[in-house]
C-alpha cells in the first residue's frame, strides 16, 4: 500500500518537475526503494564480523570487510577511488565485569563496564549511596560518599529526537571522575536507556588517569538497587571489574570517492562510523549508517554520469570511544575543508526519516518535493550533521541532517540487544531513498 | 476509566444478586481491586529474595520469607495453621556457560545450560548441525551428527494461551538425549520464546545419566548461526559450560490454611510455586502466582467467617526441574484427595485473567456473574490446573482454570530479563478478585 503510494507520488513529482536533476533524484529515489542492497550489506557487517570494538581482531576483519565492499563497488564503477587512513587510539578492553548484592539479599546484578573505566583488581565490596543525578552527587559532602560505591538513578525518557540522552549522558562521562575526587570506591550509572530489559547500556566515559571502576546497571537492576534502599537498608554491593587499557591501537578510516565531473575539489561527505561497541553486534549502532549511505552512494555511482561535485563515503574509525577517527580525518584534511559543501553522518538507527535540516535553502528547494514523497517534512538549519561531523561544523563546513525517529533507539543503543533483528528492511530503503536525493542534489547544484 | 466502569457494574450486580454469597462474593472483588497486597507480596518477594532456584541458599530464604508472609497473616487470624513440608531433589546448578563462533565469523553467542544438562569440562569445539525440528533430528543419519554439535532452530510462535510453547517444549526435553543417542558432543536449542532480545531462556531437560552438554540459545543468536548456516559455511562453534548435580537437595511446600466452619476435611486448594530459575528474579514466574493465590487466600481468611470448607493454599517447591514439589505434595497427601473439592494453580504470569473454566456447572454458574464484571469470559470443562496440580488431577481431583493473557509471557519465561517491571500492578489486581470470588465460591457451595 505504502509502495503503490510512493510510486503514484513520484509518478506525479515525475510529471511536475521537469529538469534533470528532478528526474535523476526521482530515479535514485525509486531504484533505492526497491533495491535491497542496504538489507545486504548491514546483514553481512552484522553476521560476518559481527561485534567490531575499535582497536579489537574483530576491527581489523571489519575494515578488511569495508574495504573489499567499496573495492568491490570501485571496480563495477560505482566508486573511482578507495582507500584507508589510519587512525590511531589507545585499546581498552573489558575482561570480566559481575556485580552481587552481598547483603542485605544476596543476589547478581546485571552491569557492564563504562569505556575507559578502571578495574576493581579483584572483588571489592562497599556500601551504596544512590543520588537522583550528577549534581547531587557533586553537591554531596565529601565524608559521606568516601569509601562507598556511588550510585546514580537517573531515569531516560523517550523522545523522538533522543533529547532524553542528553540529559543522562553526563552521568556516564563524569559519574567515576566525580566519585574519585569524592574519595568512592567505585560509580555506578543507571544505563542511558529507555528500555526495561536487562541489557546494561555500554559507552565512554571521561578518559582520565587511573580512573576509579565505573559501570552501568541495567534499568531493571537500578530499580532494584533503588528497591532495596527505600527499604533504609545498608546496601552493600560486591564489584569485579577487570578492563584494560593498551596505547598504540590503530584502525582505518574507509573512505570511497565519486569524482566530480565539474569540480572534484568540492567534496559532500557522506559518513557512518563502521567501529561498534562489543556487546552487540552493532546493526543499529551504526551497521544501518554504513548501510544506508553506501547504498545511497552506489545507487548514485552507477548513474550514467558522474554529479558535478565530488561524493565523498568515509566510515569512520572508533566513533564510540571519542570520536577518534573522525579527529584523524578533519586534522589530515584540515587544508581542503574550505572547499566542503556539505557533511553528514547517518549514525541514529534505521528508523525512518522524517524531518530534513538544512540552511542551504536550494538544497532545501530541491530536495523537498522527493523527500515529501518519503513522508519528511522540511526543517530548519542543520544544528548538528553527525557525532562524526563534529570536527568538520567546527572548521565551519556546512552540514545537513536527514532525521530518523529515534522513539525506540536507546532502547537498543550500545547493549547486546543491538543487533539486525532490529532492523526493518523496508524502513532502510527508505533511508537510502533519502540519502541517495539530498547527496546526489547537494552535489550536483551548481 | 476502568476503575469506573468496574464499579458500576459490581454496583449493579450487587443489586441483581441478593444472597449473603454473592454479597460476600462482590465484597472480596471489591476489596481486591482496591488492595495494592498481591503487590507488595511480589514486589518483597522478587526484591528482598530475589531469585531462588530450588536447592540454593536463596531458595532457603525464600521458604523462610513465604513462611513469615504466611504466619503473619495467620497472626491476624487470615489463616488457622501454616507449615511446611518437606521436599527432596537432586541439586543442579550452573557456574559458567559459554559460547562463541570459532571460524568463519568469530563472535561471541549468548547461551543458557539447560536444567540436568551436563558439562563439556573445558572448552569443546566442534562443527554445528542444524535441524529445523527434533524430529528431523531423529530421523537423520547417525553419522552425519557423529562428533558434531546438534542445533534445532525452531522458531516458537505467540499466541494468547501459549499454545506455541507444546510444540517447541520437546526440543528442550529431548535434544540432549537425542543428540548423544546419535554420537554428538552437544546440543543447542533455539529458546523455547517468542521475543527478539538476546536472553536465552532456561528450562529443564529431560534428566539422564551422563548427559551432554545442552543449551538453550537466545532467538537473535540463533537466527546468527542459522545465517552463518545459509551461506554455506563450516560453522565451527566453542562451548564451554561447567554445570553440577548434588544428591540431597531439600525445600518445603510452604502451606497455609483456612479451615472449613461446616466441614474441615474438604478442601480447594489454590497454589503457585516459590522457586524460581535463576537467571531473572522469578516475578512472573511465580512471584505473581504466589503473590494471587496468597492475597486472594487472605482477603477471603479476613471475612467476618470462614467458608463452608477448607481452603488450602500450598507454595509448590522446585516445580521448575520437575514439579518436586507437588510430587512430594500428591504422595503426602494421597490418602485425602478424595475430600479434595477442587485444585489449581497461578503459573501463567499477571496478565489480566480472561476466561474460567471449570466442569462444575454449580460453580460456573454462581461465579461468572462475578466474574463477568471482570471481563472474564465463560469457558468450558478445565483440561489442567496448572503444572503443580498434575499428579492431584491424575488422582482425580476436579480442577478449575481461570486463564491469563500469556500473548507475551513468553517474551520473559524463564530469562533473566523476568523481573518486577514486567508486572502491571491493575492486572495483578484483576487476577486477584477472580481467584478470591472463585475460591470464595468454590469452598461455601453446599
Amino acid at each position: 500500500m505504502l509502495a503503490r503510494y510512493v510510486l503514484l507520488l513520484s509518478l506525479f513529482s515525475s510529471l511536475a518537475l521537469s529538469d534533470d536533476q528532478d528526474s535523476t533524484a526521482s530515479l535514485l529515489r525509486e531504484k533505492a526503494l526497491q533495491s535491497n542492497r542496504g538489507w545486504e550489506i548491514v546483514e553481512s557487517l552484522t553476521t560476518e564480523v559481527g561485534p567490531r570494538m575499535a582497536g579489537t581482531a574483530a576491527d581489523k576483519r571489519a575494515v578488511n570487510w569495508a574495504k573489499a565492499l567499496l573495492e568491490k563497488a570501485k571496480a563495477a564503477n560505482a566508486f573511482d577511488s578507495v582507500w584507508l587512513e589510519p587512525v590511531t587510539f589507545p585499546v581498552w578492553q573489558r575482561h570480566r565485569e559481575q556485580a552481587r548484592v552481598v547483603s542485605p539479599y544476596p543476589q547478581p546484578v546485571k552491569i557492564t563496564a563504562l569505556g575507559y573505566s578502571g578495574s576493581t583488581d579483584g572483588e571489592i565490596s562497599a556500601e551504596v549511596i544512590a543520588f537522583p543525578d550528577l549534581a547531587s552527587l557533586q553537591e554531596a559532602d565529601d565524608a559521606l560518599v568516601a569509601g562507598k560505591i556511588v550510585f546514580i538513578n537517573q531515569p531516560m525518557y523517550r523522545h523522538r529526537e533522543g533529547a532524553g540522552y542528553a540529559e543522562v549522558v553526563p552521568n556516564r562521562y563524569a559519574a567515576g571522575t566525580v566519585a574519585k575526587q569524592k574519595g568512592a570506591v567505585a560509580a555506578l550509572i543507571r544505563s542511558a536507556g529507555t528500555d526495561s530489559h536487562r541489557f546494561p547500556h555500554a559507552g565512554v566515559s571521561s578518559r582520565t588517569e587511573n580512573p576509579l571502576p565505573a559501570a552501568a546497571l541495567s534499568v531493571p537492576d537500578a530499580q532494584q538497587l533503588q528497591r532495596i534502599l527505600d527499604r533504609k537498608e545498608t546496601l552493600i554491593l560486591a564489584l569485579d571489574i577487570s578492563v584494560s587499557e593498551q596505547p598504540g591501537g590503530e584502525s582505518y578510516n574507509v573512505i570511497a570517492q565519486i569524482d566530480g565531473r565539474v569540480d572534484a575539489q568540492k567534496v559532500v561527505l557522506i559518513s557512518a562510523h563502521l567501529d561498534s561497541w562489543d556487546l552487540g553486534t552493532g546493526a543499529i549502532d551504526d551497521g544501518a549508517g554504513v548501510a544506508i549511505t553506501v547504498a545511497a552512494a552506489q545507487l548514485i555511482g552507477e548513474l550514467p554520469q558522474r554529479p558535478k561535485h565530488t561524493i565523498r563515503v568515509v566510515l569512520f574509525a572508533n566513533e564510540e570511544q571519542g570520536i577518534w577517527g573522525a579527529k584523524a580525518y578533519a586534522k589530515a584534511h584540515h587544508d581542503e575543508l574550505k572547499n566542503y559543501l556539505f557533511a553528514s553522518e547517518s549514525d541514529f538507527g534505521a528508523r525512518p526519516v522524517w524531518r530534513f535540516d538544512t540552511a542551504n535553502s536550494a538544497l532545501m528547494k530541491k530536495a523537498m518535493p522527493h523527500l515529501a514523497v518519503l513522508n519528511i517534512e522540511e526543517g530548519g538549519e542543520a544544528s548538528s550533521g553527525g557525532p562524526d561531523i563534529k570536527p568538520l561544523l567546527a572548521e565551519g563546513v556546512p552540514v545537513f541532517r536527514l532525521k530518523q525517529d529515534g522513539t525506540d533507539y536507546f532502547d537498543y543503543h550500545h547493549t547486546a540487544d543491538d543487533t539486525l533483528d532490529k532492523i526493518d528492511a523496508e524502513e532502510l530503503k527508505q533511508n537510502i531513498a533519502a540519502w541517495a536525493v539530498v547527496a546526489f542534489l547537494a552535489a550536483d547544484m551548481d
